[in-house]
């Protein structure tokens, strides 16, 4: 399963409004097929796997981090359906569908068909790995990360404004490709001036896959999507996954909105004394900080640490 | 001399002017004797281990994080003499003692009775461990940590003032054990105003430990030693430890002036977006902020993060 969550990391970002799914199908302890949603939603993980395992998905296990549709489409055929007529004899899926069409029937036309069924396999993983679907579905929106570069002390550049750069080329290098993970990347109308950003996907091979632009602002700018506030991403067709890159304004009304599900902190090893990373949130007393952000990842890049955090809310 | 070095932090904070020594001494392969520099310098850490191995030092090894004194005083012998007459048969040395009255003169004095000598053993962690005494011996000020007490973005407290507490129990707990490693502890005017702090040790059995109290104004205070600024730290007799522990415009007039030795940050999960943990450093390229600090230790207490830069002086 661990193994169909990497593979459905392929496909973060440029699936919606499909989950980005992951399948390995494994024959006698050998991999017989594997796949992804591929862009655009379509084929589904389920049909790239079985087409790649051809006649050695009969008896296999089929490992998917969704459960296979029940809903086939002009687009393609059911994959619970497909999975059972290919075969397989035994289906492990992390997660059950919240979309009404299959909810739980994929899983009983499985077992109606005589696959052995087990649910429920590093679920929590799954649900991480399609959190925007799964954030769309819930809750109208994308699911938002909020990236900030800041130094020990909590800024984003200079009091003069320099900005370029604070964290180095690997820690750039990561954000860079979490960019590409993203439909979409909203900045606030501040930083379109002071730094007038290309929000570009600058890795090798991955430039064709530079995210739309929104722009938090009241007044529409030209070459930009512009919504007026942070609630106004709910309107946004086909992003599943926001990053939201500041600055301190655009970021600071995105918290208050109680809307970021994500933070993704690059820490750069320098103090600076200049312009705050977050201008002010209206919290009243500490206890209403606590317990909101819950720490997923940890690591060095080069000399700066990057953090992940999860918004908790239990 | 790990061992050795472990033994020297229990004197860290309460030995100068002396410098805070670890010495072990170990007889076909059992310890014999252990010691460190007492409070108030003496007696030396090499005179406790030779009194606790007594007969069992003849033909032993002696560890020592610093060169055997080669000046004897009115409060004891010196140790490179003790160490000889002890029979000891060979001796290692983490570094050699800048001490005008010792400097190299302790090594001669054991070679000449025969001693084995290894010297340049650890000696960085040797110099991290005795900084106080070496930051005082060369630059005639002590030695200073600022510590900083974060959330995520950077920030003391909340905009209304509120800041207790960020950090959780762990963290307070170790910064309350730092504390019993410092002669003397500094915060500015404002905090003064603002928190009223106690600055002791309120750890069990360490209550005695509490550190001198030391404000940064230009306006004297019943109760407190003042200095009018960081440059004035050089006059503070029996300090060669110093914790600046804020606010903001203490923590910036020291980094301004470039005396912090050692950063100590704590940083809470929570973003507040409320008062920075730095004022202005008067920085004009992001090229002078980069390349000052490198990080020594970074773990986690309960869900906080602990860090320990020092500055790169190279």
């Amino acid at each position: 399963m661990a193994a169909a969550l990497a593979l459905a990391e392929r496909g973060r970002g440029r699936t919606a409004p499909n989950p980005n799914v992951g399948c390995v199908i494994v024959k006698d302890g050998v991999v017989a097929g594997r796949g992804w949603t591929q862009p655009g939603g379509r084929p589904h993980a389920e049909a790239m796997a079985l087409a790649q395992a051809g006649g050695a998905a009969r008896g296999a296990t089929a490992y998917v981090t969704l459960e296979p549709c029940a809903h086939g489409s002009a687009r393609g055929p059911d994959c619970s359906g497909a999975l059972a007529q290919a075969g397989i004899a035994r289906a492990v899926v992390a997660l059950t569908d919240p979309d009404p069409r299959t909810n739980g029937k994929g899983i009983a036309r499985l077992r109606a068909a005589g696959v052995e069924l087990e649910t429920g396999v590093l679920e929590a993983e799954a649900r991480r790995s399609m959190a925007g679907f799964l954030t769309r579905r819930a809750l109208g929106r994308p699911q938002v990360t909020l990236k900030l570069g800041l130094s020990l002390d909590g800024c984003i550049a200079l009091a003069n404004g320099e900005s370029r750069w604070i964290t180095g080329p690997q820690a750039r290098a990561h954000a860079h490709l979490e960019r590409a993970r993203h439909e979409a990347i909203l900045i606030g109308r501040g930083t379109l001036r002071a730094d007038a950003p290309t929000l570009d996907v600058r890795l090798a091979g991955l430039e064709a896959r530079s995210p739309r632009r929104i722009l938090l602002s009241l007044h529409p700018e030209s070459g930009w999507t512009s919504i007026p506030a942070p609630v106004n991403i709910a309107s946004l067709a086909g992003v599943d996954h926001l990053l939201v890159e500041g600055g301190a304004q655009a970021a600071a009304s995105f918290l208050r909105a109680d809307l970021v599900d994500r933070l993704l902190l690059y820490r750069a090893p320098v103090l600076l004394g200049g312009k705050p990373g977050l201008a002010g949130l209206d919290l009243t007393s500490l206890s209403d900080a606590h317990g909101r952000w819950r720490l997923l990842d940890s690591r060095m890049l080069g000399s700066d640490r990057v953090e992940v955090y999860e918004r908790a809310r239990s």
